[in-house]
Parts: C-alpha cells; structure tokens; sequence
C-alpha cells in the first residue's frame, strides 16, 4: 500500500509554487515526511517541521488547526517528546500527517501552516542523549588496517567479525547541518618526529555515515534483543563524523579516539522516520564467521536490518565519493543489540552513528583518509588538489533510498564549511 | 580565615541529635557543605539539599524561609541550574549558607528545613552531559601495562607523559551511589579460545576515581585554559567506573572501551565544591618530561590544580586499598585544557573522571586488578578468596581531604552491590 493515498478530483493540482505542488519524483514528497525543528522568519522560537517538497510544515500549527491530539507532542523546541512517544504513536502520526495531506477539507486549514524552506531557519533537531560511533563496514576497515598496519597479515583486528566495533563520542558537539566547523588544534607525532608538536590539525577529514536516532529508553540491566530494533529507533540522518586523523593516529592507543573526533560531529536537520523506509530494507552482506546468539540475525523471524541508501560525498559541489550502505558488514540492529547486551540502558536522543561507509570500489570510499590512501594520491578537483580538507572546504553529504512505486525518499543533507582555527 | 565564624554566645550548644548539633572534627562540618538531591521521607519530589553532619537541609525551602534570592536556584530536582550559574554565584551561596548556620536568627528560620540523613532519599545529584574518563596515574597506567604487555620494554604508551588520555563513556548509565549494579554480559575471548564465548563477566572490577563536575558551560571552537579551572569546575564526587576486565580486553582494540565499562558508573550523592577544598590544594607530582605550553602548570601564575585527597577502598565492609590522590600524574586542570584544546565546548553536567587512583605501594591500588595482578594473587577478605567481584559483594569508597584548621573534609561515599545476572 502506498504510504500516500491521492483522492479523485486531482487535488494535487494547485499553483506551482504552493506547498502541494510537490514535482512528481521528487525526493521529499508525501512519501518522505521527514521531521526537523525550524524557525520562521523574524521568530526565535523553535518548532517541529515536517518537510514536504520545500517547503515545512509547522506541525504543530497543524495539528492545532485541526484539533489533532498530536499538537502536544509536536510543539516542542525539539524532537525529543515526539521521540520519547514511542513506535505506535510514530506510525499514526505519520499516517495523520498523510490524510492531512490527502483529504481536501484537511489540506485547505493546513495550508497556512506550510513555510519556505528557503526562509527558515533549521535547527539540530533532537537532544542528543549518549552518541556512539560504531565501525561497520569492512571495506573501510580493511582500508584503514591496510594503511595504519601494512606489516600486519591482516588488515582487520581479531575481533573485527565477531562484534560491531564502537566507542562513545561527544554528544554535546554534536551539531547541524550548516554549522562552521572550525580546525581543531592538537598535538600530533609522527614517528620520526623526537617530541610531539601542536597545532592546527594538517589531517583534516571526513566520515560520511548514516545516523540512527534511538526514540523509545531502555531500563538499565536489561539487553534490547535483535527483533526491537523498530521499537526503539525511530528514524535516521546523515552524519559527518569529522576525523583530525594526526591528532587521532597520536592519541588513540590505548583508550581509543579522543580530541580526533570530538571537535564536531554534524548530523542533517531532518530525520528520516524508518516508516518512511520499508521498501529500502535489505538484507545485509553474507557474514563469514558464525555470529553469537544475540547478533545472530540469520533466523527467519529476525528482521534482517539492513537499508539501501545511496550515499554522496561532495567537496566544493565535486562529488568525489558514492558510498553503498548496501555494503555494511554489521546492521543497525545488530549494533543496537550489541550495545545493549551488557546492560547499558538506551535513552531518549541516543544517536549511533554507523561507521564510515565505503564501498569496495575507490570512488565508493567514504572518507579523505581512504580516497587519497592516507595522501599518497591527491584528489584533483575542479577547487584545486586535496588530500586532506583545507580552510573554506565545504563537504555535503547527501543520500537516497528506493521508495515505493519507484520514487526515491531523499535523506537531509549534512554540510559544513571548515573555518581557519583563530 | 575558617569558611565558619562562630559567633559569641555559643549557639552550637545545641542538644544532641539537633541538627546542628555535628560533633567537633565531623567530616560533614560545617567547613564542608556538599550539595546533592534528595526527596524527604514520604515524598517523591526531588530538590537540593546540602549536608551538615548526618542531616540534610532542604536548602531551598530555607532560602524561601530567609526571602533569599538563591530559592529560584535551588528549587530544581538536580543541581544543574546551580551548577549554570558559575563561579561567583557558587561562592557567593556558600558564603550565604555558612551565615544561615552562624547568624542566630537564620540559625532559628532554617532550623525546621532539615532533615536526618537516615530519613531522605538521595538521587543522582546532577544530569550529566557528557562523561569522559581519563587514565592520569602513572602507578595505575604502568601496572595495567606491565599485565596486559609484559613483553614491552615500556609499560606506558609513548604518549602517556605528553597527553592526559582519555576517552568518553556513557552518561546514561551513571547512577548515584547505593544503586545495585547487575553483572554485565557480554563476549570473551582468551588468548587460546578458538572463537569468543558470550556470558556474564567472569572479571567484574572496580576502578576507585575522582569525579570532576562542570558547571559553566564554553563555546564550540575556543579552547579553556590551565587557568580557567576553578571557573568552569563546581565541584568534585567519588566514582566508581566499574569494569568488565574479559570484555574490555576482547573488544578495547582499535576504538578503546565500549562495553566493557558502559554498564555502570557509579557516583556519590554529594558534590562537593572546590571552596570547601582550598586547604587541600597540593602541587602535582614533577613531570619528567616537558609540556606543551597548553598544559604546562609549572608557571608560577598558574593553579598547580591538584588535590590532596586520600581515598579508601572496601570491600563487604572491609578495607583493601588506600589510594592516594597526591600521587597523580596529570591534574583536573590540564585534563580539562586538554579536553577542549581542540575546540569541543564544555556543558553544564559534564562530568570527568580522574582515572583509577593508585599509589606507589601495593596497598595503594585502585582496583581489583591491580590488586590481584590479574587474579594472580587473590586477596582473603573476611568475606572470603578474592580475584574479581562476585555477585552480592558491596564496594565502598570513601575520601577525605584535610580542611581548614585540622579538620577532614569528607566526601560522599559511592556504594554498589553487584547483583546476579537474571
């Protein structure tokens, strides 16, 4: 079933320009429903915004002017108590959202509520609780372990296969799309070097991932299993885990990436509902070692976890990356339930990113570190050669993902401008 | 000049068991005055206490009581407004609470607003942002590396004398002292097992830490400096950062500690703010090699940032380690410059620990593992053979630091008792 059911007497047909008159195809239609937090113009305050074509929703308002029990959960500063409602109301909130979209009497007292999306101002869109960096694709890992360890026999750790890899990272740098990121300073080593020197990081990177948003908490003690991944988690975004590789590769033995990654970490402003992504699910790779009980997501009751999501990297508006998030080793599921399995409790605005995505193929790679092979081989792009990012670079990531009846449901973009530390 | 004037006419002579009846050398003195969050006896709304002796003063009914302005602050289910509102505000209640307890008057107005200790609820005494945890002592950092490398020429990293290392945990999973904490599961692998096995920890330790407390928050991109600590840090509480040595070993490489520690972090009910710690003040050990100038307090306008506190650790009641925190390599001070030195901004709550404490001498170690040398060397406790912590062992800590005049200035004890896996 179509997630948006058009009505006879083509009321689809309206003025081009109107907040309706989405163009067929594209990526944020009535099948997307995608929710941020927005300002209006000449307003401070903040507010849920579901984004349709481009225009927003203020939700709220909506659900207001027809008397919809949702305006509670939605006129909030942030997402938050929309997240914390849970996987029921989520479902029926969107399919609300969709028949005020669909019945004539519905759209015509929503109309007044739609804004440009040109003229707001968008916001990070939940409070992050806990942020937790996981390392799930295997090309990336095999490239990195090439490039760090190119004595050891093999590129991935011993436990690589057994566990999704993750840490903990900064939550309150956490920021949206748009935010300057300014250079990170450190101290970095490089091995020939008698003493660490500091500075400006000279290894500037990227780390294109997608983000997943957790909704429902979870009680301390208790493991969340494979099968509740959808009961939890209410949606994803796009996450540029920015990476300070010298500041990292000095830093990172024994406890793990510190000051390399806590700098800044930009998620897009809108979250993609999982609702909105059912005709995206695949299955994930073939795994090549048994898998334990709790991660073992081969049974045939088991929700395989996977998503089909067409990743983009551009640097200065050049694309110079196609990541397939097809290729993850390890599911978003699979991490959840893995970060679960010792007891440690989910809240509300956890987000968990899913690693680097890289491809097998070198223009699928999804970071600086990997496409230039540790700067061995520079991009040549139309801005100049880059191995690492430099001061005025701006980096987009944008994805997409199969939607029903052949559309495509457009994820929000994440972008930020690298600013010359002062 | 003593944090507490007694006036003339000897209002302390109080009868017994009235709260400010605290007998002369008590920890919780009147020279102390931790904050924390409590619900009295029959009700479950929270708000802030401070401690005098074994009672708790309901600090904003008696701010209400005096017509104070301080009520607004005070009258939160966590101590984060207070905690926002920095500094000289922070010195300035402590200068009005020790009046509220010396000025007969006040002494009467506040006088019905305390509680027994034995008859309140204490609760996680702030919401904490972000959690990083650091590995400043050198005697920990070298017994951890003589067990787990003993084939390296040198225990300690190459980096460990140039950087304060850290790594950030979970904040959700911080508890306040007295709350159970159930044996995490998770995978293991020794070195000779063919594939990892899944279960209960079989080396669950405790790692005995000073908890430092962000009140004033700083802005994304602009570093705090060696000299800023005192403005940016409220206070400081005991922490146990319990660890599941089995699952740490097997998953700690390449991103460092991710389950083996998220299950659990345990912290005192009470906060105590750095005034009531100024007689504690102690230079940090000499460093043998130089500091990059971010982190070099040897200059003399600098706060040398360390603190004379001297910890215990119990095991069921009984006493197995007496760590020193004099011996301390790196300070809180440099901890928090590194922390930002990269431009990650600090928040309200943020919350950082020390790293195990452990001295010189074998009684001096600050954690099982340690102690037992990897359960090499199990310790007799009344309650029986020790290596790791079994199920229903209750851990301790505890820690003074000397306070004006002779006295102690008593921490608030962390307690957990490790409760079975279901």
């Amino acid at each position: 079933m179509p997630p948006f059911d058009v009505p006879e007497g083509d009321p689809f047909a309206v003025p081009e320009g109107h907040p309706f008159a989405v163009p067929e195809g594209h990526p944020f239609g009535p099948h997307n429903l995608p929710y941020g937090v927005f300002s209006a113009a000449g307003s401070d305050a903040r507010t849920v915004g579901v984004r349709l074509g481009d225009h927003v929703l203020d939700a709220a308002a909506a659900a207001h002017a027809l008397g919809s029990p949702y305006a509670a959960l939605l006129a909030h500063p942030t997402l938050n108590p929309l997240l914390a409602a849970g996987r029921t109301a989520w479902s029926d909130l969107r399919r609300a959202l969709t028949a005020w979209l669909t019945v004539p009497s519905h759209r015509e007292t929503i109309a007044p509520h739609f804004h440009p999306l040109s003229a707001v101002t968008l916001h990070l869109p939940f409070e992050v609780a806990d942020y937790v960096d996981f390392y799930a694709s295997e090309n990336h890992a095999r490239n990195v372990g090439r490039i760090f360890r190119p004595d050891s026999p093999d590129p991935l750790t011993p436990n690589w296969k057994h566990l999704p890899i993750g840490y903990h990272g900064r939550s309150g740098t956490v920021v949206v799309s748009g935010t300057e990121v300014v250079r990170p300073s450190g101290q970095r080593k490089a091995p020939a070097d008698p003493a660490p020197v500091f500075g400006p990081s000279v290894r500037l990177d990227i780390e294109a991932e997608v983000g997943f948003v957790v909704g429902t908490p979870s009680e301390q003690g208790r493991p969340v299993g494979l099968g509740e991944f959808r009961d939890h988690v209410f949606g994803i975004c796009l996450l540029n885990d920015w990476s300070a590789r010298d500041l990292q590769a000095w830093e990172y033995v024994p406890l793990g990436p510190f000051l390399g990654k806590s700098f800044a970490t930009s998620v897009s402003a809108w979250i993609t509902p999982l609702d909105a992504l059912d005709e995206a699910r695949v299955a994930p790779p073939e795994r090549t070692h048994a898998l334990l009980p709790y991660l073992d997501d081969s049974a045939p009751d088991v929700d395989p976890g996977g998503y089909d999501l067409r990743i983009s990297v551009a640097v200065n508006g050049h694309v110079v990356s196609e990541p397939p998030f097809t290729t993850m080793y390890w599911t978003a599921a699979q991490q959840l339930a893995h970060m679960t399995v010792n007891g440690a409790s989910l809240r509300t605005g956890d987000l968990y990113g899913s690693g680097t995505v890289s491809g097998g193929a070198p223009g699928e790679r999804g970071s600086l570190l990997e496409l230039t092979w540790n700067g061995r081989d520079p991009l040549d792009l139309p801005s100049g050669k880059r191995t690492f990012l430099e001061d005025g670079d701006e980096v987009t990531l944008t994805a997409w993902a199969p939607g029903p009846g052949g559309t495509r449901v457009g994820l929000g973009e994440v972008t930020g401008r690298v600013a010359p530390r002062e």
